[in-house]
């Protein structure tokens, strides 16, 4: 496709490149306010110049053999593409570590299962948002088994973790959500001032996680912009993740609030994401009766959290509601699925005209997200990524050969 | 293995690529009757191409990177390892779609979901057959919105879509079926004038697609073949696809026939093709009853149609049927696995004896379908396939390093 | 990592390549008793060779495309992991044959599906040991259907089948236990006069196969070791590996001792083994009501067989029991997971303080086993293993480019 003006050419890429600052190398980036702008740059930087060689032909592999294991504790579909495009971007080939086909039921530890998948594995990436503080938490436990398994040299490599999603943060998702504002802006320093609006949406399902909101505000209250979070009373997200866009919104010379009204967060808004979620103590109960594996107890949450929802019907991203944003065209984000009225179901996050309109803006959003998550290998496992780039960008080597 | 005398050699094969004259490029060979005979040719040359150059141990490899996304709408041994090889030889990673493990079921859209899973992909192989009026269907949706997608600037490039099996046809079977002819035979011209039949045969299972039989007689009706398709009474196939081969046999200078006699059928045969597959009547019926979820009901449908098969246990390819073919020598065919009577089931299609004779033969017959996917996704993705490998032929680099 | 004293390097690998003296092309090393010394000694040679390699950045992929076949007909982790690993540092893909998802349950021949699996396959690995006298018959038919196949013309190649644990032999297991032996005590011939014990130990989980202890009295009996296999009444392994080893241990100048005591056997013990498994016997009947699907009998026998375990809850590797070993300080090993008392288990094989100790070991121990997988496929897949090596030690490309 179609190199669109605003994107990068090779040239413009190489020039990034020299310009990164910081290292991940064997580093993690479980949570965004765990790093500092200048390594989630690094990851920004990597990506594009890596999406800027898919599109010009060039071969990004550096790994010539290793394994990229993919550990999903839910459902997923464009994450689980996402992160097996990653891996075979750079050479990489994706084993599941599917728990239901193995024997790590049976009381093996969490340091034992890490090292054992990770003689010749290059990165693992893990999806858990299922439990709230469960993923997190386990990710920090594979994450320090790799490092003592390096040090102890039972593993020759310390293999990256890629979080997925958890139940804090979803940080391949926002750093695509990012890279998409950055295009569409033209700059990270052209969002100062924007006024971006995180809200709640209605969906007819159930028990969607907190990790998307969490993973915006954390994110991009970093950039100076108006953040507003709004959703229905009984919405809110984890404290501790509001604290931190807090806090980043006033380092950045940004705001922060949170509001109740749709209709007043929308007002004059650049940017708007409206999507649905559980209620934070749902998801606390929800959690604990998963893991007494009480089946009716949440059959009858479901019924009443989804009764609680239908309160809220009118939280959904109509044209009227975009009427009310700047210049009537705030710029439309969504994670993907969206609950699309009348089309993926009968009332849901966005009207449909809306979410047309914004549709392939909203795929292209998606369409970062594979790129990411190789910068986050590439940045964890080579102490010089930009220094690997310029190599392959020198080689020049097809990625297809032949006119494709 | 001993290149045997029929099978032609990397010179006969860089000739024959230099006389492809169709191109197949960014389109899907959904139904073969939807493609002129220069496209089959090429996707035939295609594939015999990569079949030597296997055997010569040459590399095959045009993409170094890509995905070849998998969707099995149905259980499958051989195609979904005709598919893996496929794109394994042209240097793909298969990525499975699987509906159970993803996020589908939540209303997203067809168009969707083909972009999310296209961003680093170049084919879609997919089998969709469980459903009348619906395979066909689904891919020629996942065709357009993919043809959207690219040009919307979504998706960098085309993914071809492969036809694994649907309700309608079954080309990389039939395609393969016809390299096993035309090697068989000498030509595609040796085939004029030549007798094959389609037959139903007996079978203590139930519910066998229709796409095999229908892709046969859409397929070889092309070639003035008597093409002659035998069924007992109320085993018709679907309408439209027995029109095409009427309108093809017509074309083609053959002639085709439908009769209720497995015996007549035979009669001086050179090409026999017995095979169980279930009414139309049925399918309807059970297509209706899946989408209702109906479990009792499907119960019964498969009692009363193994009840009614079992009125036809005389429809067996048994030594007495082959002894009226022509000189008693037809060439058996089967898209395996076959009902082996005494073998893999008390009674069934053919008897154990016929069946030995011709195993090899079924055997080299199944062995043709990785290239002929493997061409598909070659052709849709180039627009000089045969330059392609033509190319590689110069290069001649081993698919395999040191004395194997 | 840090490659120990002990490791070899490049130099001293290309030394022992050059010292390879028996073949194992196109054969299958199905039992470790089947073969001779020098064929093992080709594997763990040609493994070793390949770890060093890999450890020091070579490129080992002498193949460009291929694929290697999985088949678990049980639960795995590592063998799983460490089968992906071993067919990824070759250049070959994984394509698993996931029975629940074929057609093979219709009857289809192990003769017929081990051919459609392999038309572009170089290797197929399998696990199937849940039933006694099943796993290594199936292993047999799928070797001589691959050879018959490869006679035929059907096959182009013949196809390596690898042994991932089958009821009488877990050969991958075993030789990367000797590998460990091998590199802790400095050579094979240093074993000679060691006492190495395998020891029954206590599990609150039942149904383990027999195949681990079976595989080391079948194996490490041939170095001239003073082995000892201990168990409480009851719980003998069969009959004929039993004698394997009994023969092994005569020919090989050492002994074999069966005792019930586990103090005994541990008494100046240089190697010990603790390790639960099933009583013959109780695999024996669970085999027969696994054929017929008796549930119900199932739980009934588990139960009986768990409270049969409780009985005898003192065969744990304590560190009394440590104390009694030579100089106290036996190697301790184990296949993993490990039922280690109060960390993934109440009560079982050993205890935390124990296996805490020799968990490194342990860890390095199971690191062996994806270069044994690789070095049997290559092994078997190559005339001479040793000059494809040495041409990618000479080629010396980096399997990762730039810093890692």
């Amino acid at each position: 496709m179609k190199t669109a003006a605003m994107e990068p050419s090779i040239k413009t890429v190489n020039e990034a490149l020299r310009h990164i600052t910081a290292s991940l190398y064997r580093k993690d980036v479980l949570l965004t306010w765990e790093r500092t702008e200048a390594e989630l740059e690094t990851v920004m930087t990597v990506a594009a110049a890596l999406k800027v060689l898919f599109e010009n032909n060039v071969r990004t592999r550096p790994f010539s053999s290793g394994l990229a294991v993919s550990q999903f504790r839910d459902n997923s579909t464009r994450t689980r593409f996402s992160f097996a495009s990653a891996a075979n971007l750079l050479g990489l080939t994706v084993q599941d570590l599917d728990e239901t086909k193995s024997q790590i039921a049976h009381g093996e530890t969490v340091r034992e299962t890490s090292n054992m998948v990770s003689f010749l594995s290059e990165a693992i990436g893990i999806r858990d948002d299922m439990f709230l503080g469960a993923g997190h938490t386990y990710m920090q436990e594979v994450s320090r088994s790799l490092d003592q398994g390096f040090a102890d040299g039972v593993l020759h490599q310390r293999p990256t973790v890629v979080n997925l999603q958890c139940d804090l943060d979803h940080p391949t998702q926002s750093l695509s959500d990012l890279m998409h504002l950055r295009n569409t802006f033209g700059s990270l320093e052209n969002l100062h001032g924007k006024k971006m609006v995180m809200s709640w949406a209605y969906s007819p399902s159930y028990g969607k996680p907190l990790s998307v909101p969490q993973g915006i505000i954390g994110l991009m209250s970093r950039f100076g912009m108006d953040m507003v979070l709004a959703y229905p009373e009984g919405y809110s997200l984890v404290d501790e993740v509001v604290e931190v866009a807090r806090r980043n919104s006033a380092t950045s010379g940004g705001s922060f609030t949170v509001t109740q009204s749709m209709d007043e967060a929308f007002r004059d808004a650049d940017i708007v994401y409206p999507k649905s979620w559980a209620p934070f103590a749902v998801m606390q109960k929800r959690t604990e009766l998963l893991k007494k594996d009480q089946t009716e107890a949440l059959k009858d949450l479901e019924k009443e959290c989804l009764a609680k929802n239908a309160h809220h019907k009118d939280w959904e991203c109509t044209e009227a509601k975009m009427k009310l944003t700047n210049g009537s065209k705030a710029l439309y984000m969504h994670c993907l699925p969206a609950d699309i009225s009348g089309v993926s179901c009968k009332e849901g996050e966005v009207s449909a005209s809306v979410f047309e309109r914004y549709r392939n803006d909203t795929y292209k959003e998606a369409g970062y997200k594979p790129f990411v998550i190789a910068a986050m290998i590439l940045s964890g496992r080579f102490k010089d990524p930009a220094k690997v780039l310029q190599h392959l960008i020198e080689k020049n080597e097809p990625r297809i050969k032949g006119e494709a």
